[in-house]
């Protein structure tokens, strides 16, 4: 048998879970959130189910620190910790680059693929608000067009940093050289944005580059993901959205001279897994019980900008006005209309649904009825694989791996070992050489 | 018995060893330098010997790649995965506050203080060369004093930073609140060189503060160390300088206000331990030997500034003009006329002392004499415990662990068992509380 396309699956790894009630649960991982061990033991079981890497998102600014955990360990410090109590599953973090210099963010990661023999990403993001913009000096955030820009020259140096020791740098002789000093080169960068002349002060790490990961939704963020992105976390409400995203992006790498095929366009999937649907949704509305209401309400006010105060929480959403007639943000009301289309919710339905993922597609059911509709978006021009974000961690985590992922490999959809040491290996990326010689 | 003052030991780790040839002996550990394995066991047998802490140097530039290692793993990074794998040593991280921005720095040591269980310490330095400047976009350092007046609001950033939490601030209660808003502040700080609002993303950490380490040796760095300073590196080639500046620095705290006696002043030390002098002698002369006479001498031409491209290795130093008639840069220029002075070596001899440890003191001989110099500088206000420099690595450090320790620990004046689980307490530093409520 030749080689049959494969799913790809990344853990994206958030406190209690990414339903904003998780934490409210009895018996919630509420207490280990400062206690590095839960996010190994939650690496080690992403690992168990053979997952192409974990994921930390990050930010640089603390939120509203009343309505839940948002942050607590910075990921390159966690996930270097991680490393070492796994061996195989990829390690994926998200580093800024409007708050980082681009040598800072190239050191640490390829100081972290060193660590972890080769398992390190890098999502890159431009980062989103003003308070994470006042904490590194500035007054607001630079505009859109600024902070891609920035992006776009931050990673191209970071790739120059990685590639200026060549694979074979270091001699290592004893009675001579430690390093070859020809095969270890200046990048001598001066842009618009930075100059860094190099090189780098870490030999060439395992992977030659950490593999880079990219969720930009814009015109720039697809660009910028079409010209460098390895993996792409997309968002993707339902398949047909999925499909127009995945054809945009693909055609756009493609556009970029880069062959499609490489770049794994993985949406974001919240599950819920039960032994009958019933079962799955009951677990979906048991933790949906737990939104506190009031502050629920208020929050969904701000997204429909009407007063949703007085809204009776078990009965139909109420109609609202169409997205022609919407004034405010866009992105977030289509999504709330697209899922009162779709499914008729109650109004706690809605608060929910947009508890948990927001955008992204939920999907709910017998670990079957799961892989039906996983293998659907994978055969349609949907997905290349999956950004999981378990609803309950580790409980939604622990339920694909031992329910889903074996109908899965059964189905031939999904590799039932590792099938290299390496994140780039298993995603089936070619490891970048370098041979510098003067 | 009362509480007899105690020596404090912090374990410098620098690839080989510190002896600059110390990569070049057959054995060594060369192969292992891009093993975090290796580090590991290294800070794991700091542990067994009972180390307040293991240290790591930083520099943001590479170096000469052809004379040996000089950085290989990012500190940070490093130590995050050293931290899993002991349990009671401290673990310090060099950060430069010329590089970094401060909500970086605090973050990164905060999210380390929680993966260590608060056993994390912060090395401040300014940085040094202006090839580290233009890898982050400068054309060359900043002048001292900038570089100083940066450090100290960079600090005290940090500071509050940490602050920003108190230590009552998480509620985790599932039916109300994660965390009490009143209890995590902004800090709101506009400064010459920073503008921060905080507060952290990271709650307060174990130890509250990370430890704070300077090793500043000008005025600046002095007056820096004074007010912030909870460690101190010093550099001291023998007892008399050592005095001096130990004298000067704990009056410099005095001035600051603060209490002398909780600040750990530790000079760099490289030993050479032996069941005989001679033994010991023979370790040192045997990787002396190992340095290439061309290129070290070459070296030596640029500190005396003359040629000494012809000097007879195994003949004494010639004669060189006294400090006063010499003009290139003092410090270095000090250090070799006061070995000169001191031990007559020949230029095999002068060049090893310079290749390990430069103008820190070494202490060669049996375990009994060794001890005996330390007890001597213990209780002559010279130190308060030791920055251990081995010049050749694990060698060295066990050597000082198995050999040394045990006649300290004999003597009553070192312990034999952990007194605390921090750094902070191993230290004897009470934990800072912060109980804000607006
Ligand atoms: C799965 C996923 C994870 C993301 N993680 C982060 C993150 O950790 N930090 C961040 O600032 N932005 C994050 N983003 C936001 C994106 O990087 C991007 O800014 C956003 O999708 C809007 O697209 P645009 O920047 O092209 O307008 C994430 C987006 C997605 C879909
Ligand atoms: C033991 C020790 C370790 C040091 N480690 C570093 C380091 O990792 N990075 C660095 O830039 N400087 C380092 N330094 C340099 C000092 O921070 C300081 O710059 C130097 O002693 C000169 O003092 P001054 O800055 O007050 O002029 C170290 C110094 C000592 C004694």
């Amino acid at each position: 048998m030749s080689n049959p396309r494969q799913l790809h699956f990344n853990a994206f790894l958030m406190g209690c879970g990414h339903h904003s009630a998780a934490w409210r649960r009895p018996g919630s991982s509420l207490e280990q959130l400062g206690d590095i061990g839960y996010y190994e033991s939650l690496a080690q079981n992403a690992e168990r189910g053979l997952f192409d890497a974990v994921f930390f998102a990050d930010g640089q600014s603390v939120g509203d620190v009343a309505a839940g955990p948002r942050w607590f360990f910075e990921p390159l410090t966690a996930l270097a910790a991680m490393a070492r109590v796994t061996n195989r599953i990829g390690l994926v973090s998200t580093v800024s680059a409007t708050f980082y210099t681009p040598f800072h963010a190239a050191r640490m990661l390829a100081s972290l693929d060193h660590i972890s023999n080769g398992r390190v990403g890098w999502n890159v993001v431009t980062s989103m608000f003003d308070a994470e913009a006042r904490n590194h000096g500035l007054e607001a955030m630079p505009s859109h067009e600024d902070r891609y820009s920035r992006a776009a020259e931050f990673i191209a140096v970071a790739l120059r940093l990685w590639d200026s020791w060549a694979d074979d740098a270091l001699i290592l002789d004893r009675a001579g050289l430690f390093a070859d000093p020809a095969r270890v080169q200046p990048i001598d960068h001066a842009g618009e944005h930075f100059r860094v002349d190099g090189p780098l002060t870490v030999p060439r790490s395992p992977q030659g580059r950490p593999v880079l990961f990219q969720a930009g939704a814009s015109e720039q963020g697809r660009d910028l993901a079409a010209r460098y992105a390895e993996g792409i976390y997309a968002v993707a409400y339902d398949l047909q959205s999925a499909q127009d995203y995945y054809a945009d992006v693909k055609r756009r790498i493609a556009a970029a001279g880069r062959n499609p095929e490489t770049v794994s366009i993985m949406p974001g999937l919240v599950t819920y897994v039960g032994s009958t649907e019933a079962e799955a949704r009951a677990k979906q509305a048991e933790v949906d019980a737990l939104l506190p209401a009031e502050q629920s309400l208020a929050q969904l006010s701000v997204f429909v900008q009407e007063d949703c105060s007085g809204w009776e929480l078990d009965a139909p959403v109420p109609p609202l006005a169409p997205l022609g007639d919407f004034s405010g943000p866009q992105g977030r009301y289509a999504t709330i209309l697209r899922i009162i289309e779709a499914e008729q919710p109650t109004v706690r339905q809605l608060l929910g649904r947009l508890a948990a993922g927001g955008g992204h597609c939920t999907m709910l059911g017998t670990p079957e009825q799961i892989a039906d509709q996983i293998e659907l978006w994978f055969h349609s021009g949907a997905a290349d694989g999956f950004n999981l974000m378990p609803p309950l961690l580790p409980e939604s985590l622990d339920d694909f791996i031992d329910e889903v992922i074996p109908v899965l490999q059964r189905r031939g959809l999904f590799r039932t070992a590792y099938t290299a040491g390496t994140l780039r290996g298993n995603l089936g990326l070619e490891r970048p050489l370098v041979s510098l010689r003067r």
